[in-house]
């Protein structure tokens, strides 16, 4: 059975989360091999960079600073989780990978574009998703979904024209990349999302 | 009064903390402004990747990640702490910096060096030492040093081979850059060590 890498995108509150799990849930019942991770994160290492990235007290931290440990995060998680579940034929769904980085480091920030994918070239080496899930909502609604639960790390402080930003660098990527970027209707019943997302995965094979 | 950077290099137990608190206080004692930080480290944000690097349990880190926490690392350094304080007008020493990865992640790993190049190009942001001080010691007696100061952090495991990688590293970034960087030997006495650095520190006019 050949591996595959399914990746959840989308601004704060989207509701990848919820539909990670119901995938999961999903992909189990028809008795494959399938794992969840995230990024930042999936790996001790990652998630204690993750825990740098997101620590509310760091407001001292530069983009660049930002930006090379979004990518160390990513080349661990590469290294040590991504690559060997693909290859042992998993199904790995992962919250957050590249697109992210371009939609909040290069949209949302305004780092170049250039930079961003020398170092995920790097990061990733060679690992690309099968397909990639943008859950889109409107910046007001998934801010406040976010906030609902109490959260409000370093990123979901930040103002709500950058939240645009991504948002549209989300929506831009997906332009590009029509094959392997599906935007999905967020602002839909969590039942009709997850029956969306699901109608793609079953396009790719899974 | 114009600010200085100056760094010192060397493999572990070259003695470079002992020089730079003697040379600090030969500066302090000229009534100049001087600092001293390190890499990795010198900020807050710095010294907690500091710790995931060093940290002897994270035996699982890849090379790619190493190279970019160093990044990460250096990049908060430069914007939050080296570029101020040389505005500033102030001496700043700093343990280790840009040689120090080309000799470990470059030579020591094996990283190629035009991807070292270019990291550093982004996470230095136009930083150059004005003076970079190589204490030169025998692998075996810098590791034997540091082993008598109890220390035996996950780069100082590393086999000595490894090691006399990193001091090759040095001597040859020496000999390409001979205006900026300077070898100075090492198993001479403290204060033979302190009288030499003390001449290349003239020589810049500080």
């Amino acid at each position: 059975m050949k591996g595959r890498f399914i990746t959840f995108e989308g601004v704060e509150g989207c509701g990848k989360s919820t539909q990670i799990a119901l995938l999961r849930q999903h992909i189990e019942s028809r008795g494959r091999a399938v794992q969840v991770t995230r990024e930042p994160g999936g790996t001790v290492i990652s998630e204690a960079i993750r825990e740098l990235l997101l620590n509310p007290e760091h407001t001292a931290m530069g983009s660049t600073t930002e930006l090379l440990l979004y990518a160390a995060a990513r080349a661990q998680h590469v290294h040590e989780r991504i690559r060997p579940a693909i290859e042992a034929g998993t199904v790995l769904l992962c919250d957050r990978f590249a697109d992210s980085t371009i939609a909040y480091q290069g949209y949302g920030r305004g780092l170049p574009l250039e930079t961003l994918g020398r170092l995920h070239e790097l990061a990733a080496a060679g690992i690309r998703p099968d397909l990639t899930l943008v859950i889109d909502v409107p910046v007001e609604e998934g801010l406040s979904r976010a906030r609902n639960r109490g959260r409000s790390d370093r990123l979901e402080q930040e103002a709500l024209d950058f939240h645009e930003r991504v948002r549209q660098g989300f929506l831009q990527l997906a332009e590009q990349e029509p094959q392997r970027i599906k935007i999905v209707n967020g602002i839909q019943s969590v039942e009709d999302v997850a029956t969306a997302i699901l109608g793609h995965v079953d396009a790719l094979g899974v």
